[in-house]
Formats: C-alpha cells, sequence, structure tokens
C-alpha cells in the first residue's frame, strides 16, 4: 500500500512554479463549477503519518481556490453536545451542502485506526468499524457526493529525519513534543493497523490516494492535480446512470405480515381507563428514574392515513414532562435540507442523551411515499434499506433504545374515519385531496410497507405493527411496548 | 407587583370541568390559525417561586394543544458549545420558527435575577441586563413574534405550607431538597429582586402577567385563558401597521465621512511586499499565540461592488491556519432563516471560542442592501442599528475582537474594475446586471454607507474606513487593524 510513496518522489522549483500558476486557475473554475452548476458536494479527507504535511496542505487547498467555499474542519476533542450523541453525529452536523467543499483533518477513520493502535480495541472490533465505513462512504457517493481521501505517507526513516530537523531548528522546536516522539515509537503498529484500514477501504467509488509527504512541492501538486481530476471527472459525468437493481422478492402467495394482522382486536372504554393508567404510569416512572438519564428513547411513528398516529402520540407526551422530550414532526425537507444526503435531516434532530424523541413520521418516508409516488429513483430507495438499518444500528450503539410503530387500520375503517372527519371539519382534522389520493393506492403503499417491515425489522430496532382498527387497542399496545422496552434497556444500564 | 396574586384565588371543579373542553379546543384552532394561517412564532416564558406549578403548566399546555408544534425548552445547565459563545446564543438557537411555539422554562431572566439575588453581581449590572433584555425582547415583537411572559407566584406563607406537604407525602417527599429549603431561605431577597427586575421588564408589547400558583385549577384556567386571548388578538390584527419613523438627520453641507477619505493613497509594490510579510507574519504568530485561545476574531467585510472585498481576505487568510478560521459569504436567507428574527443567521454561525471568523458580507446588508432597494420597511432598518450595536455588544462582551472593515473605491475607479472584469472573462468574475444596476443608485448608496458609519461605528466595534483604489494600500492597512486589534485585546487577556 505504501511503497509508491517511499521512492523518494520529488519536484524540482523550477517545474514546480511553472505548473502552479495553471494548476490554481484551473482548480478555482472548476471549483466555481461545481458551486454553480453541477452543485454536488466535495468530501476531502486529510489523513496520515504525522509531519508529513498534512496541515499544510489543507492550508494550501484553501489558498490555492476560494477559501469562500471550501470549509476546513478540524475534528479535534467531541464538545460535550457531540460526546452525547452517536459518533458519526459530529461528521453528518460537519457534512458540505452540495457545491460546497469540505475537508476533514482528522476524520471518521481516526478513531477506529487510534483505539487499535493503543490496543483499547480488537481486530474484530476495527473489522466492524472498518465495515461501517464503507457503508458510510457508500452512502455518501450515491448520493452524488465526491470523496477524495487522502493520506500522507512518510517511512519511518523520514518521519525521524524530520522530526529531528524541526528540533534542530528553534523556530520550529516547540512543534515537537514528547508525545510525538512516543507517537513515533508506535510507528510499525500504526502503519500496520492504517495499511489494513486502508486497504479494505480503498473503494472504487471512494479510493484512497496515498501521497509520499517528503517533498512539499511533489505532495502539493499531487494533491492538487488529483482534486483537479476528480472535479473534472465528475463534472463531465454529471448524468448519474441508474444503477441496475434487483427485484425484490415477493411473496407468490400473497399472505404478508399486514394480512395475518387480527384487526378485530378491541378493547372496551372501562378496561381501556384502567389500562391507560396504568401504563402512563409506568412511563412516568420510568422516565423519571434515574437510570434514565443514562438512555434515549427515539420512538418513530409511521401508519395509514388517518390511522390514529397524533391521538397515540398525546398518550404517550400525556405521560412525559414537556421539558424532556421532543416531536419532530416530518414534512418536506427544507431548502437547506435538500442540500445533503437524504439522512442528514434526521441526524439532525438526534437527542442527547436522556431525552425522549418522538418522530412523527420518519425517515421511512423514503421506502413509503417517496417508493409509491416515485419521488426519487427505484436504486435510490433500495439502498435506502440498508443505510437506514445501519443508521438505527448507530443509535442503537449510542444508548438510544430505537422504537418503530405501524399503525394498520383496514381499508374500511379508514373511508370511515375519512367520512367522519369531514363531517366535523375541525380544521386541523381537515381530509385533503391528497389524501383521497394516497388512498387510490392503498395496495402499493401495502406492498412499500410488507417489504419495509421485512427489510429493517431488526434485533435492535424492531417495527411493532399495531392492529389499529380499535384506538384504544392501539394505543395501550404502544404504550405496554414502550415501557417494556424501556424497562429492558434499564436493566442493562449500570 | 404581585399582590393580586397573593388574593388566595380558586376556581371550583364545576367551573373549570364546564370551561376546559371548550378552551382546549379554542386553543387547538388557535394553533391551528397561527401554524397555517398568520405564521408568527408564539414566544411563552415561564418563571417565578419553585412549587407554584411551573412545569405543571409547561406539561398542561403541552396536552392541551397539539404538541407537535409547541416545543418545551427546558433552559438548564449550559453545554460547552453555549459557555464558549455570548450567554444569548443558547436562547437564539432555541427560538421557535414562524408558525410554532416555544416554552422556555427557565429564560433570560434566570441568570440575571438568581446572580443578583446571589450576590455576584451589583444592582447596576442587574439593570444593564434588564435593559438588554428590553431591547431583545422589542426586537422579538418588532419581528413580529408574540412575546408571553408568566410569572408563578406564591406567598411566603403559600409557599412554606407547600413545601411541608410535599415532604408530608411519601410519594412526593424526593422532590423537596435541602436546596429547596435554601431557596426558601432567601424568599424575601429573590421576591425583592424578581419584583424590580419584573417591573422594568413588563412593556407594552410584552408585559408580564403574574399568576398566583397555589390553586391547580386557578392556574391553569388563567394561563390558558390569556393565551388564546392573546394568540386571538393578535390573528385578528396581522396587518403590522407601520411604525412613524422620525427622519435621520442628515448633513445639510454634504460633507460625509466617505468624501474625506484620502483616496489617492497607494503603495508601490515592492514596499507592498515587504509589508505583506511583515503583518502576515505577525498575524500567523498572534493567532498562534496560547492567549489566543481565550479570544475569538469576527471580522466583517462590505464594501462597494469590485472594492476588492475577495482578495482582501485571501491576504488574511493566507496568515491563518485552515482548521482555526472560516468564512461565512452572507447570501440571501434560506427558507430556515426567513423563518426566523432577522440576526438570527447570523447568530447561528458565531463561533467558539479560539476561532476567527470572516463575514464576507453582513447584517449590515439590513441598513445597506435591504435599505436601498426597498426590501423592509423603513422601520426595520431604522430599528437595525440599535439591534445591531446589541448584537455586536454582546459579542464584544463574550470575548471577541469585532471588526468591520468597508472598503471603498470611488465611482471611476469601479466603472475601471468593471470593464476589466469584463474583458478578462474569468467565471467567477463576471460582471452581472444586478452590479450594473445597483450602481446607478450609487449615490444612496453612499448616502446609506455614511448613516451607517455614524451609527454603528462604537468603541466596541469600530468602522475600518478603507480606501481602497489601490489595493495594495487597502490590504496592508486591513492587515495591519487587524494586528493591532487582535494585539490589543491579547493584553487584556490574563
Amino acid at each position: 500500500m505504501f511503497e509508491s510513496a517511499e521512492l523518494g518522489h520529488k519536484i524540482d522549483k523550477a517545474t514546480y512554479d511553472k505548473e502552479v500558476p495553471k494548476l490554481r486557475e484551473d482548480l478555482l473554475n472548476a471549483q466555481f463549477d461545481v458551486a454553480q452548476k453541477a452543485k454536488f458536494p466535495v468530501i476531502i479527507l486529510v489523513g496520515g503519518v504525522d509531519g508529513a504535511g498534512k496541515g499544510e496542505t489543507v492550508n494550501l487547498l484553501s489558498e490555492w481556490m476560494d477559501p469562500r467555499h471550501i470549509q476546513a474542519n478540524a475534528m479535534g476533542e467531541m464538545s460535550d453536545e457531540e460526546r452525547e450523541r452517536p459518533a458519526m453525529w459530529r461528521f453528518w452536523r460537519a457534512l458540505p451542502p452540495k457545491g460546497k467543499i469540505g475537508v476533514f483533518f482528522g476524520s471518521w477513520y481516526t478513531a477506529p485506526i487510534v483505539q487499535r493502535v493503543l490496543k483499547k480495541t480488537s481486530a474484530a472490533t476495527l473489522n466492524q468499524h472498518i465495515e461501517q465505513i464503507n457503508r458510510f462512504e457508500k452512502m455518501l457517493t450515491d448520493e452524488g457526493a465526491l470523496v477524495l481521501k487522502f493520506w500522507f505517507h512518510l517511512s519511518k526513516d523520514a518521519q525521524r529525519k524530520r522530526l529531528k530537523a524541526l528540533e534542530k531548528d528553534p523556530k520550529t522546536r516547540w512543534r515537537v513534543t514528547k508525545l510525538d516522539w512516543e507517537r513515533f515509537g508506535m510507528y510499525d503498529k500504526f502503519r500496520k493497523v492504517s495499511e489494513h484500514a486502508l486497504r479494505e477501504t480503498s473503494t472504487a467509488e471512494a479510493p484512497w490516494i496515498v501521497v509520499e509527504g517528503a517533498d512539499e512541492r511533489y505532495r502539493s501538486l499531487t494533491v492538487g492535480k488529483i482534486l483537479l481530476d476528480a472535479m473534472r471527472k465528475r463534472l463531465a459525468n454529471t448524468a448519474k446512470s441508474a444503477p441496475a437493481v434487483a427485484p425484490l422478492q415477493s411473496a407468490i402467495d400473497q399472505l404478508d405480515v399486514l394480512d395475518k394482522l387480527d384487526m378485530s382486536q378491541k378493547i372496551a372504554k372501562k378496561k381501556f381507563d384502567s389500562e391507560l393508567e396504568k401504563y402512563q404510569g409506568k412511563l412516568a416512572l420510568l422516565t423519571r428514574d434515574p437510570k434514565f438519564k443514562n438512555l434515549s428513547v427515539i420512538a418513530v411513528f409511521e401508519g395509514s392515513d388517518a390511522g390514529g398516529k397524533g391521538g397515540a402520540i398525546r398518550r404517550i407526551t400525556g405521560a412525559l414532562d414537556a421539558r424532556h422530550y421532543r416531536i419532530t414532526p416530518v414534512a418536506a425537507p427544507t431548502e437547506e435540507e435538500r442540500a445533503q444526503p437524504y439522512l442528514w435531516r434526521f441526524w439532525r434532530h438526534i437527542p442527547r442523551i436522556g431525552r425522549f424523541t418522538i418522530f412523527d413520521r420518519s425517515w421511512y418516508g423514503r421506502v413509503l411515499v417517496e417508493r409509491v409516488e416515485k419521488f426519487c429513483s427505484e436504486a435510490d430507495w433500495m439502498r435506502a434499506y440498508g443505510e437506514i438499518n445501519d443508521f438505527e444500528e448507530q443509535l442503537s450503539e449510542s444508548g438510544a433504545v430505537v422504537l418503530k410503530f405501524w399503525l394498520a387500520v383496514t381499508k374500511e375503517e379508514q373511508l370511515r374515519r375519512f367520512k367522519e372527519r369531514e363531517k366535523i371539519g375541525f380544521k386541523r382534522f381537515k381530509i385533503t385531496e391528497e389524501d383521497w389520493r394516497n388512498r387510490e393506492k392503498w395496495d402499493d403503499y401495502e406492498h412499500a410497507v410488507c417489504d419495509m417491515v421485512d427489510r429493517t425489522s431488526t434485533e435492535i430496532a424492531p417495527w411493532t405493527l399495531v392492529e389499529a382498527n380499535d384506538k384504544n387497542f392501539a394505543r395501550i399496545k404502544i404504550l405496554k411496548t414502550l415501557c417494556e422496552r424501556i424497562e429492558g434497556a434499564m436493566k442493562k444500564v449500570k
């Protein structure tokens, strides 16, 4: 992996001085086209050996291009707001929108590699991180991002020489600390772990570019040219060719998870009142338990139109302290959200630990309404299943209890509710033309729901299908499920 | 102030049960109209004596209304991201957008009152906070927000009784801590300070509503009815009547700050090169000094079209570490930004301590382009001067060095640059029709610039007028000013 970066590459001053002005102009023009015409985000990762010119190169890029549209993110120590969320949250919040360039100095590779070098994690954990990274970067490129990963390399000998040279010069002596030499002592281990990580994450969509860091002119020109080349290629090829998509299996006997629901289940008023009191009381106690401070709850509500989501949510929040929950009603994405990968607008609402977040509709819109109404391509919603599973895995790993409720009503019951709502005429319950149009696609939606459940009901984030023809039954089932899941998670908290 | 809230108000159960269903329906309908039709934000502050039902009322409001469009913000301990910014930043980031209701449990009153009660601040400081709060709330209401401030009161006797009652009941005993009794010991002091703060901040636009907290039914019904009444009034009166505006003074002798600039100042190439090296070197050292970690720099660039802002900014960033600066190019506000008060979109870019932020155009757009092009009303840009001064004062108080550069060129020089740019034809420098149109309003812009300088050049955030006909001269003047201001600020840092 590093062989070509230990050959002693050099560029003489005359060549460099001749090439740079043209390169800068070309880079500026390409940057302009990315910002004004093609509008895709450029994500540049900068990693590698200390002293191999990472910082210098980041500065140089900002100098060569229009600094107003390139942003360097030094991912140093986490803030407490970052520590209390999934590890990837800080990267999501720093992703450049379409048309901009974001440089990550220190990236999602840093922690997995360093932890492994320091033996804080096992080889298996590193590999798990690597897999997660590959899926994350695949998502970025699928979403249209240009991802460039530069690794700045120095041979062991070159690094020793560089540290010594810095120490010798009174002007740069301060830059070399004890920590630098300590790290140098781990060179071989670091090299081994990085090589493994780089090899396993050098994909067709986002390959690593290893740059020999010893000669400043060589590394600057190399990075500049590769960046230019990559932007130009991507500019020339903006028409995304739709990847071939394998058909989803579909049951040939017409039996699906929704058909299996017993929609006749009911709870009578009197029993409902006592059960409601019981489970709301339980939920109130659970969420006020000191242990709850180490958890968070993310509850997703999806369901047929008029399925009773709003009413069910109110039965939950009635038991909660308004200061600790938040409801995120999911509507059409805003302009800032449309300039980011699909899941970005949900990541931004991920709570700190100890909070209770309810999504009234959610990221599942991708595989429901967007699929059925053809708002996105087949390839886009097909890959969403995996992306969503990754997302929920990260939520769960960070201590969140992820609950997903599908409120199912029969076609007849929906009709009855639509008509009832039209009659009552409460403004807020108005049935719109869209509701009637959606109803015409009932079978398509049913089909999409079944695929969704099949592909995203996981052990860590299972779907709860709620028979919601009877509102009382639905509300109690939801409250009960919530209590059970939270109780289960709290048992695991120290 | 509190007399009416110590009378022992009570509502009997029958009355309450009769009134609540209607009130809830009315509240829901009003909330719907705010969200769908009138689209203004509703900001509800909840403060007062412990045990007077603050938390219960917040919960009740969320229960009575649609919880998806009401958000309770518990402003507890600050996160580190909040601590490293001006005190008001955390409230700005939590402001509800148009159409939503935001409840602040603990507000911008909490810290000033508590600090004064604990004698950590002087009476003069409290009064200064009160003035700042009045200006802030005036801005909110001027921006169209409905601001409701509820103060929940208990007489000393009632509070003692309540604490004792809670202690007696095994189910609520845990709620009473030593701290509660300690606070109770400060009742008189707390009452005195709060009364003063409430009196001084009970304005026509945002008056305090003091609610007796002893009787749950009384306080719930009171708050619900007042909220409903306020929303209805505001809904009925959405046509904002433009306040009368006094004319700005204008010099009758045609002499203004721009006329006084010596636009012939120049620096020759050779001198420029050495000065550039000198000041860039100085800036590089200053921003890498350990003391710089306790400062932040906020540099604003405004100027005539083709005034050379971009080039000047590049001469600064060339001396900085790309990981520590950020450039915010200010373009048209996004949809999310348009749903907030004018300054919100700048507040969101305010950096943590130790950073260097450059605004390429800024909040001054309000009193320049928006004034000249009549994008906002006269009253709006007139009040902006004061709002901006408040904003910059807060930045400065939090440790930021605020610099503002106006790059002035003569009308002739602008014409020369426009023509030159058209000839070069570099895409990114293209002169647009808009640039030519702006040029026709040269005198209006000059006039607006002079008013801006007169009204916003303050000791803490002075304007630096830069004679920019000669680019070299402009760049050195800017670098030099930056170095001097940072140096000055660093001397004050321990």
